[in-house]
């Protein structure tokens, strides 16, 4: 808990009187005021976080965490959990899709096996910070011990620790586990109250039948565990997953560290709720990259009062949407260390 | 008329039967079906488009055209005329915003006077294909002459075909002239039938005052000149202006060549619904970039049955949506060309 705790007294409040200074450097550059949108409101956004008022996306690191679920000998998935490791080793090798879309980014992909149920060969591009093999099924009691929770956490806080050394500017969380849209949903349940059935989707691609068995899942894990909605480590050990645990870990990490973390998808959303349940000021470090087809996903964001940057029926994870949504959130900053001033460039002003 | 109809002549039906076979492709890559979303159709338009089953989108060009417009005469903008040429030199030296986003993307931006309302210096990044010095004041009469917008758009032929030897795989559009919303929502009130008032915006910014004024002169010079609905080379004589042809030209010749075409704002858009009313078939070959801030646009996508890429709240211009737009259609094509099949890369299938 020491890890944790110091981590969570780092968080400070992102410093909200740089957004004027910096839209006004905003109005003087060669364009209609606020004719770059969303382009201009993430440029400060990257500047209240980061204090720094030409800030460089240069280093651009996706944490892709992966986990298993024992809640899958419930047949809440389309696919066997066999796909986890081989999903992984994929990674490893650069075939999978966070592998092109990061390539694409410019971003590189940081690839932790927090709790995936076998063990994975080693490799220099995976790093183990495995917590268990799998978290147990959730519908028979805690998905983990309260101190595997508070491990699966400390674990993304050293891994973020660890990469920092080369070289950190903005993070990406993405997930893969077989059966993780599950623990999501049940996280989301909680923290939000919005009742199951509203916050459940079909994941990878399952059918009425299975939907129903998941929403059932869901549901028996909630009244079996009764877990805490105050309380964001109790949710984790009940009804949450190690991938999941080190997700907020990374996210935490990164607000301590004053680095904007782009949210992917409706399990790093999960966590995402989790790190707000711990230090709600880590919020103001988050940006939604994209809203998931996965329909617990709005419920999280709009919960957190986040407004995705894109919108593209995305339902992938792994990071995918976050890789894409850096490369904008790049594009704003780039906006504002780059273009010309109406000075510099000669440019006539509005006319009053 | 010759090089107009020699390009319309060669513009064929896109090749539908090309998106069943890619989605099978896309289908066998280490992902759940569907899951990336608009990734996997925007990949599959740009297979249809191109015929080429691993299109490459090395070669990015955005064609950012310039004129004035007399109508600025009745006070419709928020900035002086001069702004246009001192823009084009802002280009030149790369301080503009699309400067700053093409160079983001990977793109090249080619730069061509169109019309500007002066003589700009030669400059090696600078075509020159000016049709006049501005167009006329349209709510006095036509803006230009028949044989001026046939050379507006056959100019922007040219200045395609000059670019293709230096490699286009895809090309945006992109525009800038002073009081140029105007004859497009001109065009856009034209041919989707739609009032002036629902498809008039406040452009660069103007007050409520100068918005009246823009709408009572869009009124007055459609009244003015009565432009035929079926006939676009009337209504952009009429109610158009120089860069908005040559943007018709660029889109109907990267349609002749099977070259994607990414439609920016509001102007491209007015151009875009010009190319279609000379030639159908054209609208098959353009994706829509991002949903402009300016309301007229949304009609004209609408009209076209575009949905866009992005939703940013741009209303800049340039071509800076397109930019962006470019690299999430560029990622779409890299998901088709680099991940990994099930098979290749030892992944376990959905169960059935």
């Amino acid at each position: 808990m020491e890890i944790l705790n110091e981590v969570l007294s780092k968080i400070e409040r992102i410093d909200y009187l740089l957004a004027e200074e910096t839209q006004k450097r905003l109005d003087n550059l060669t364009k209609p005021q606020g004719s770059l949108g969303r382009l201009e409101e993430l440029a400060k956004k990257i500047v209240e976080i980061t204090r720094n008022e030409n800030p460089s996306m240069k280093n651009k690191v996706i944490f892709t965490m992966a986990g298993d679920h024992g809640v899958t000998e419930e047949g809440v998935s389309a696919y066997p959990k066999e796909v986890t490791p081989q999903m992984v080793y994929n990674f490893i090798r650069g075939g999978a899709g966070i592998n092109v879309l990061a390539r694409h980014a410019g971003a590189r992909v940081v690839i932790v096996d927090m709790g995936v149920a076998c063990d994975l060969e080693e490799h220099s591009s995976l790093v183990i910070k495995k917590v268990s093999y799998g978290t147990k099924n959730m519908t028979k009691g805690p998905a983990m011990s309260r101190n595997e929770a508070i491990r699966s956490i400390e674990n993304g806080v050293e891994v973020f620790k660890e990469e920092i050394a080369n070289g950190i500017d903005i993070i990406g969380t993405g997930d893969m586990g077989i059966g993780n849209t599950t623990p999501s949903s049940a996280i989301v349940s909680v923290i939000t109250g919005r009742n199951v059935e509203e916050v459940t989707g079909r994941g990878t691609g399952i059918d009425d039948k299975t939907l129903r068995s998941k929403i059932a899942a869901i549901k028996k894990a909630l009244k079996v565990n009764k877990p805490n909605p105050k309380d964001g480590i109790d949710i984790l050990s009940k009804v949450g997953g190690f991938e999941i645990g080190g997700l907020t870990g990374v996210m935490l990490a990164a607000a301590a560290h004053r680095i904007p973390v782009v949210i992917d998808g409706f399990i790093s959303g999960a966590a995402a709720l989790i790190a707000y349940t711990l230090e709600p000021k880590a919020k103001d470090y988050m940006i939604a990259a994209h809203c998931s087809v996965e329909q617990g996903h709005k419920a999280a964001l709009v919960f957190l009062g986040l407004k995705p940057v894109l919108d593209l029926n995305l339902r992938l994870g792994e990071g995918t949407g976050a890789a894409l949504a850096m490369s904008i959130i790049e594009a704003g900053t780039k906006i504002l260390n780059e273009m010309a001033t109406f000075e510099s460039a000669g440019v006539s002003e509005k006319s009053e």
